[in-house]
């Protein structure tokens, strides 16, 4: 099979339109405290906000199927695709389309984050079968990438450009031995695009490895929103510096230097004991404990058709975030979302949503 | 809120148009012998030959999701939906459309033909879900109907006709205390129908407790195709003359008179020793034994665009069978499938299909 570049494919930006929003529902009692429940009455907000802007599916396993049908709007799709957790950025299919309009999708093998060296759990498999589910219900054709990569690991500008993290892309526990030209041969041919522009660590304490989207963000093409610490006494301080420094230097696709904004980190915040104990241990879990620390970020919004969906984490630093985030997206209604109890799970609102651009016969 | 018939829509004709076919992949090992490995590549017959005329849905666990979706064409499209078993006909929605082309789907209450008095197994929870799942995936509005029906207890013409027989519509299993004229009420609100035909008793053996779609259907308005048997000594017999001597004295919603059309019925088969011995014995199965009488019937056929999809059974009726069912469809390919597989779990090529009509955006 031919890969999607080769085919004139390519993954559109996410503030291009779309024709929906997919997203899981969280039910494993080993991530989510008390049952899930306050993780799933996040995930519903989080779903009820995108649903004003645009179609939004969420997929649910059998067994929370009716409840999740019961606790979301009427104008939420549920349907049944099973999962081993609730990241439709990192299993769900990468969307692409071609000039005529027409809907693929990249499915990337998963092995959750790090598979039996790092992984946050075993096993895997419905994870992994989750982009090919979504395929089948859009009639979509799919395309089995040959590489570990989740979708927050990638972020694109649609117009050729990929933004990643060495963190990630590069890292020994998903794909082994693989090289820098190798991995961006992969996200060029896979993503139909030109040019990757690499960026070192992610955000501290990121169970991922460090996802690019917990990290910075293309606001439109040529500009890159950063997460931005200022304590020298926080790990972030050096992290966002260094990424600060790796894109002044670089350019995108089209030859144009970037502009970089920041966006401030949130202050540091940490498991309390009370939530950690309600969560399930297991043999091949999570396995959290009171006193770690979170990787909280507002880069990890969703843009959706006329809104952003943002995180908000109760804390100074909220107002500055939206302040930031209106002044970017000036033509978009920024729609702020209690994030703590996805941030407990080990992501936000990027991580739990997965856009689906606009095709022609839609 | 209102009924399909308020709302201006009602169930075409199976032979109207369609935009697909919906089935369940069969698995439950107390209905299916051998694990289900026999009727899993019988049901993929169906779906392959369906599937050349129009879009094929197959509904499958997660379990087997991977082994459907590599038994079958690639055409097929495969959808985790799960079920207690592999009928479509019954459990999944009738769907219905109005004069300018929308869908919308009537969700039956199920309870496994009888619920706890005589239905075929318990629980029927997940069946009873189907429906809903299956509107939910084509963004379909769902009626729920407030009585118990099966899809393969009712056949309409199209033109305001239901075909029905009393030994399922009125049965005490069903809706205990339920009067013809309430039940011909729900028929005609749910099914945007004028007019009731009610015949007797069905099939002989017929687990369902009769459904007309084993016995007789109609094959154009003002036209009943029969499964008709010559031999006193059969049961059938005394059923298929009670049951012309009532099409004979009906008439249809447009007051016209009904033609009778006779196909024949196979010869008795039975359940096999060794067939038998395949299959799991349960607390709350089927629990089936050699030497039971398997309810055979060529009326059991699906119409797809342009094509009769009609079981065979490896006898001497075969012939007979599509030659009635040639003269009857001039303009469609007849396609005949071995059908004993599907047969051993109770049913046949109408009962494990549902067709979606064409709609207006489609």
């Amino acid at each position: 099979m031919n890969t999607p570049r080769e085919d004139g494919f390519y993954m559109p930006a996410e503030w291009a339109p779309h024709d929906g929003c997919w997203m899981i529902w969280p039910e494993r009692t080993d991530n989510w405290r008390l049952g899930a429940k306050p993780a799933q009455a996040a995930f519903a907000a989080v779903a009820s906000a995108i649903a004003q802007f645009e179609p939004v599916t969420m997929m649910v396993s059998a067994r929370q199927w009716h409840a999740a049908r019961t606790m979301l709007p009427a104008r939420v799709r549920v349907v049944e695709v099973s999962s081993n957790d609730a990241w439709a950025r990192d299993v769900g299919t990468s969307f692409v389309v071609n000039q005529a309009g027409e809907l693929r999708g990249v499915d990337w093998p998963f092995n959750a984050w790090g598979g039996l060296q790092n992984g946050l759990y075993f096993p895997w498999d419905m994870d992994d079968a989750v982009a090919a589910k979504m395929l089948q219900i859009e009639r979509a054709p799919r395309y089995r990438a040959p590489k570990i990569i989740e979708g927050g690991a990638i972020h694109v500008d649609g117009e050729g450009t990929v933004l990643v993290t060495e963190a990630c892309l590069l890292a020994a526990d998903r794909n082994p031995g693989i090289t820098r030209p190798e991995m961006e041969r992969v996200l060029k041919d896979y993503l139909g695009a030109a040019h990757v522009v690499w960026l070192g660590a992610g955000v501290p304490h990121d169970e991922t490895g460090g996802h690019v989207d917990n990290l910075a963000c293309f606001v439109r093409p040529g500009e890159v929103l950063l997460s931005w610490c200022d304590d020298p006494a926080d790990p972030h301080y050096h992290v966002s510096r260094e990424a600060e420094t790796r894109l002044q230097a670089a350019h995108d696709a089209n030859g144009r230097k970037l502009k970089v904004q920041h966006i401030p980190m949130p202050k540091a915040m940490f498991f309390q004991a009370e939530e950690a104990a309600g969560i399930d241990q297991t043999a091949y879990g999570m396995n959290r404990r009171a006193g770690e620390r979170l990787a909280a970020s507002y880069v990890n919004f969703y843009i959706a058709n006329g809104a952003i969906i943002a995180p908000e984490f109760g804390v100074e630093t909220d107002v500055e975030a939206k302040r930031v985030l209106a002044a970017l997206f000036p033509d978009r209604a920024i729609i702020m979302i209690p994030g703590r109890e996805i941030l407990l799970g080990g992501g936000n609102i990027h991580c739990i949503t997965q856009q689906q651009p606009k095709a022609l016969n839609s």
